[in-house]
Parts: C-alpha cells; structure tokens; sequence
C-alpha cells in the first residue's frame, strides 16, 4: 500500500517509532520535513546524528554530557559533600530549574522494577556506592519518584549507604506549592500531616 | 539555562519546532534518539534528508512523487478522462485507500484562503485549467473538504471550468457510513436530506 512516495513513506515509519507519535502525527511531522529547506532539514539530520555520537554519561555523576565530566561535576562552586540521586537526568534538569540545590548529583538512569526486570545491577549504583566510599560524602539526598518503585528504590539505596558514615535523607513530601487541598489525594494529605512543621 | 549537553538542548530544540510536539513532548523524542543505536540514529536522520532531496512535484498531477511523473499518472490503467481535485497529496492517499476510484488526480497544495493571503495564484490552479484544455478531460471531480475555504475553492475553479467542454461535479455530502444519526449536526443532515435518492 504504498500512497506516497518511497522515501516519504520511510520518514514517515521513522516518525511513527517514536514514543506517542501515531500514524496520523508521523505524517504531519513528515509532511512538515517537506515544507522545510534543504538547509533546515540538513540541520534537523545532523542535530540527531550529532546528540547520538556526542552525549555521553559523565563518568562521575551519570548525568549526560557532551564529554568528560558534566558541568556540576566539574563546577568548583558545587558542594562534593553533598550528593542528590536522581532516577533520570530530566530530574537534574528540574532540581536545576529551582536553584535552590548546591550539591552534586547522581543518576541511577531508572528505578529497581522487578516487573520489568530491572534490578541493582540494571542502574547505576555501584558507581553511587563507590563514591560514598571514597569518604568525602557526608549527604546522600534521596530524590526518586514518590510512587513504589521510586520508594523502593530509595529504600535499598538508604540500606546499602548504611555502613558508611553518611547522612541519607529523602525530598519532603507535602501538599504542592500552589496546589488546592480539596484536590489533594490521600497519601498526600496523610504524608503532609506526618511531616508538618512549628510555625 | 543549559541542564542539558548543548548537543541534546539542540536536538530539544530541533524536536520542539515540529507541529504538535511541545516542549515536554521534544525532550522525550530527544531521550528516544539517545537510546537507538548509532545506526538507527543514522537511518533517522538519513530518511529527513533523503526525503528532502527526493520528493518533488508530479509534473503532470502535482502529487507527491520520487521523481518524475507519480505512479498513478505513469499508470496505465488509470482512466486519463477523469481529473480527481484535491487540497493536499494526504486527500489522494485518502481517496486511493477507498479503492474505488480509477481516475487521475490533481493536487492543489492548498485551498484559495483570504485570510491566509492564499489566492488562486498561490494554488495548482493554472496548470489544472492546462490540463483540462488540452481537451481529454471529460469529468472534474471537486473533493476539496467540505469546510467553506474547501466549497469557495471547488465553486471558483467549477466556474473557471465553465468555458471547456467538461462535467465538473462533487462528492456527495451525507451521513458518514457507520455514523449515528444523533450525532450528525444540522448542516450534515440537511444536505443528506437534500441529496436522497431513491431505493
């Protein structure tokens, strides 16, 4: 069934792998590399071959970077006391967003989910564990997803930093700035209460 | 505000341009494109560019093509005394996925639109209007959508048609085939009435 030309119904296929592009959204994205110029359609190209062969994972922290160490790792104006684990690097990027956080960084690249058979050795937490161990680490903030998985994998983490002397915490929990106490859920209201503070 | 490799931030970027895709949603593609393999990540960027380079116009129908005239125009069991009209190359794709028609086509790029500045000039019109005086042509089909910008365009090209010696018709409005009457608004059921046949 071939309705457009061979080389269009192949960008068409490649648009449709991606994750929540349907059939219809492929060919609009297709029809759109068309309406672009040669130039523009050179640039899109290169940009993917060029994340692809450049982004690579900082060998300290295992967030991305385009070689060596990251730019936390390697800012002299980061606390290497200090280190928040993440379960992605789209976490870093929104613990950034809040300037609040001066510390470094670990990412796990994912969650222990024995549904999808991702165990400790699936992540990165040997490299967690062997940073602890060098000594100089006196935090290790746990910031995974508040859901199961996320918990769980926060936990084994707080288990397995245990015999070395650092402190383990974990983000609070609470209602969300901004958000509306009637469309809180229960689990929520429950960890808020549980973590309420003197005013 | 780098929190991404600037190789990443630009396939981001890249993604976000595209129709329909936010930024949450670029990200997500640009994560996508980390996780192929190089080759994959090669072939990728290789259908944009070959996509690009090798889809023109069909000379004779404007459609889509890979290069010289498109394969229903190059068919020979294709009845070259009907012209199908259409907005986009999709409507074609539309309309040979019905199996039903065994015309020709031809591919406006568009629908005359004063509030978008497009006119007439701005369309596939003219070498329509050349098609259909070289005098084979003995039925214009109008299948432009059935929107106001879609009926002004089949109206103003049925009267630019007058002159030849040509039926100029349009695909009949109705109920759509597993639709429910409940659902079908006033001006839909309107035209189905006006355009009932006998059983």
């Amino acid at each position: 069934m071939e309705y457009f030309p061979a080389p269009l119904e192949r960008l068409v296929e490649q648009f449709a792998r991606l994750p929540g592009i349907g059939g219809k959204s492929a060919q609009r994205l297709a029809f759109y590399v068309l309406g672009l110029t040669d130039q523009e359609a050179q640039e899109f190209a290169d940009a993917i071959v060029e994340a692809k062969r450049t982004v690579t994972r900082c060998p300290v922290c295992q967030n991305l970077t385009g070689g060596g160490p990251c730019s936390i790792c390697a800012s002299p104006r980061r606390d290497p006391a200090v280190i928040c684990v993440v379960a992605d690097p789209r976490d870093v990027a929104a613990m950034e967003r809040a300037r609040e956080y001066t510390g470094l960084y670990h990412v796990l690249h994912g969650v222990i989910s024995p549904m999808n058979h991702i165990g400790p050795d699936d992540l990165e937490i040997k490299s967690l564990v062997d940073r602890v161990a060098q000594g100089e680490v006196q935090e290790v903030i746990m910031a995974t997803n508040p859901d199961t998985e996320g918990e769980a994998t926060a936990m084994y983490l707080a288990r397995l930093l245990k015999p070395f002397s650092v402190r383990v915490t974990r983000l609070a929990y609470g209602i969300p700035v901004g958000g509306h106490l009637e469309f809180a859920d229960d689990a929520t209201l429950m960890r808020a209460l549980e973590g309420r503070r003197e005013l």
